[in-house]
């Protein structure tokens, strides 16, 4: 019936992003985005626990929030404080803890009462490209300081904090993933931890503590979280179910003290996150995630030897890696003469999806070359069959590398 | 562990809105918010629902948006085409359905894309708290249009665009809640649709169509959708799952042309709404949608019924309503003594929470006496309890009513 001839161009606000592109599907062989291993999903599990929960205490659907008010639905909470004590180490109740639609949602309360336009914030400088475009967004200068293999490098955030306050500036967070770095993989140590939280606290700057990945460590094992660590407060944590059990249910947390959640429950004006999806996680993982996470990373761990073993074949020592000690993805580099945004485009119209390093960090130049492959979604087979098809476009496009494997070139024939 | 010694008042960004209170739980008597009735939440068909769907289709939880793409989960775009077209006469197609999080989350991106700080827009002078808020948090003003039995005053609105024309203002759109008004529960009749269109054309205004309530119609009769009727497009459509199923399920959705979606699209940086829900309401609705809401309305119907009985009991002729065709509030005029912001403290205090009028309003003169009762959430018994302890207050407070009835004063033997 509506013709549309309605222009609304001229009445739309001024600095809008670019309108999104029309959806095309996923691509054959996708290694972008964090989505998980769909063989791996707890499936009759999560169907148990929806009938559950919905037969004991459905009816509270009929209220916003399951009676539970703004913090999110109670048992999930506790479910946490517990999770949270155990993995991470620490010690916080239900009432530091908001369950968020997301952890995107919980960057976007983060920010929405940390920071304004003309801020600075220090963050890794390869990190998540959700927080780099939101930053950029607001507005705010995003600060890179350099990795290496324990994380963020302490004695580059000391020269920069140290510049900084030479120049009057007080950086509103420093922004970290320290524990399973994305896109780099790594594990912050115990003793960097400590730096870092000196440093943070010296110059009177929070942390913005990001452990979305915390959960999927080969060997179960990993330091404190700075939340924990930290004696002057000063820390926002945030977590998420995403990589835990699944990316589409949307529920992530922040735990902080209340002082700032009191800040982020009066931005947060969406009537409460899904509380079905919350009821059904409780119930789940109250029982079964302790179980169910070393089984998810052992197969996660096994989709990564097979990409390892997949690069290494096509591209020999043409790409470099290190094997990270858990996570979803693999940070890669290639020879400089390889664009990686090039690149990306190029295999995108293979039906290979990758991540461009530029798009995964603060310095261009530096991540030119390099990639992120995110190997928990796909199978096997097409891990081995998109890795192949990647290695030819890049000889195509880059000159290497410069023989192809003469093996399971072709999809049809690679072994299962 | 954390001492939370660290203090973040001088980081906060400026402006923000002052920290939440601590939730303290929900009222003995709850005439407020949208909550619905637990007895006639379908909770087998929601149990049997969520089984079959999870069973079917449940691993396409590891991908975001259940590889439906950013618009949401393609079942449940599909069964809103044809809910729309039966109920609402819009033909449109599931390309130009955007699920949200809820309504909430569809005011946000249609505001998101048209309004800046200093932007106009008109408003029907009474109108849902969450829209008024959100406006001046924007720094928008809202021009409030009367009311009348049949909802906006289409000479008021003329006049009132005449008035922002000749000083130079194209306001950003009208929001409109044409069927099923809250707090006032009219419905807008056709050719009152047809003048407000044309006077929305003429001045090269969109139209902001809230159908929230759209569903819960007595009768279940009601005119075609505005964005049904419009002939020049303008009109953007929004809806949810709140009221028609469950509130704390956080569904809603848009309807508009891809010009004006690929912009909120654009927004919506949250990757997808709440899968699971999404899911389980496309394969609840699809089978059961239609059979629901009639069995739903008759319930609220009834609960209306006992809430005009209890007031006409208690209150006499100083609580003045109209009997509204549908919805889960009643609005309702006491006398000029009363100043319903005043009463709704008291209240509280007794265990009562009512929504009072100038938090609904943007005249808080005409607004001062009046308030909203919902009815949906508490039973039959609280439903005259609560009134009574409400009368009891007021008269307390205020004087009025004069005669308080002396029946059903004592919670203990109310009559079930």
């Amino acid at each position: 019936m509506t013709v549309g001839s309605f222009d609304f161009a001229p009445l739309l606000r001024p600095g809008l992003p670019p309108p999104a592109a029309k959806w095309t599907g996923l691509s054959r062989y996708s290694f972008i985005g964090g989505n998980n291993d769909a063989a791996q999903l707890p499936l009759e599990g999560l169907i148990a626990a929806a009938t559950t929960v919905l037969r004991r205490e459905g009816t509270t659907l009929a209220t916003y929030g399951l009676a539970s008010g703004p913090l999110g639905y109670r048992p999930l909470r506790e479910f946490l404080v517990g999770k949270l004590a155990r993995d991470a180490g620490i010690a916080c109740t239900a009432d530091e803890i908001l369950i968020t639609s997301g952890s995107l949602q919980a960057i976007d309360l983060v920010n929405g009462v940390l920071l304004a336009p003309g801020d600075t914030v220090l963050i890794e400088q390869e990190t998540y490209q959700g927080a780099l475009t939101r930053l950029a967004r607001l507005g705010v200068k995003a600060v890179g300081i350099p990795l290496d293999r324990e994380g963020l490098r302490t004695d580059a955030l000391s020269a920069a904090l140290d510049e900084l306050k030479a120049r009057n500036i007080r950086p509103k967070y420093i922004y970290t993933i320290p524990t399973v770095q994305n896109p780099t993989g790594t594990i912050m140590g115990e003793e960097r931890r400590r730096e870092l939280l000196g440093l943070a606290q010296a110059h009177g700057v929070p942390i913005f503590e990001d452990d979305c990945y915390a959960d999927l460590i080969w060997d179960g094992r990993r330091p404190p979280a700075l939340y924990t660590m930290s004696r002057h407060g000063g820390v926002i944590h945030i977590g998420s179910f995403s990589k835990s059990i699944a990316p589409a249910l949307r529920v992530g947390y922040i735990v902080a003290g209340w002082e700032i959640l009191a800040r982020m429950l009066a931005l947060k004006t969406d009537a409460g996150s899904g509380a079905l999806e919350q009821m059904v996680l409780a119930e789940f993982c109250t029982a079964h995630f302790s179980e169910h996470v070393p089984r998810l990373t052992r197969g996660l761990r096994a989709k990564l030897e097979t990409l390892m073993a997949s690069l290494a074949e096509q591209f020999g020592t043409t790409a470099e890696f290190d094997d990270p000690p858990g996570g979803i993805f693999l940070w890669i580099k290639l020879p400089d003469a390889v664009d990686t945004l090039k690149l990306s485009q190029a295999a995108l119209a293979a039906g290979v999806a990758i991540n461009p390093g530029p798009e995964w960090s603060t310095d261009k130049a530096y991540a030119k070359s390099r990639m992120r492959l995110c190997f928990a979604s796909p199978t096997a087979d097409e891990i081995r069959q998109g890795v192949g098809t990647l290695a030819e476009v890049c000889r195509r496009e880059f000159g290497v590398p410069t023989r192809i494997a003469n093996v399971e070139q072709c999809a049809g024939v690679a072994p299962g």
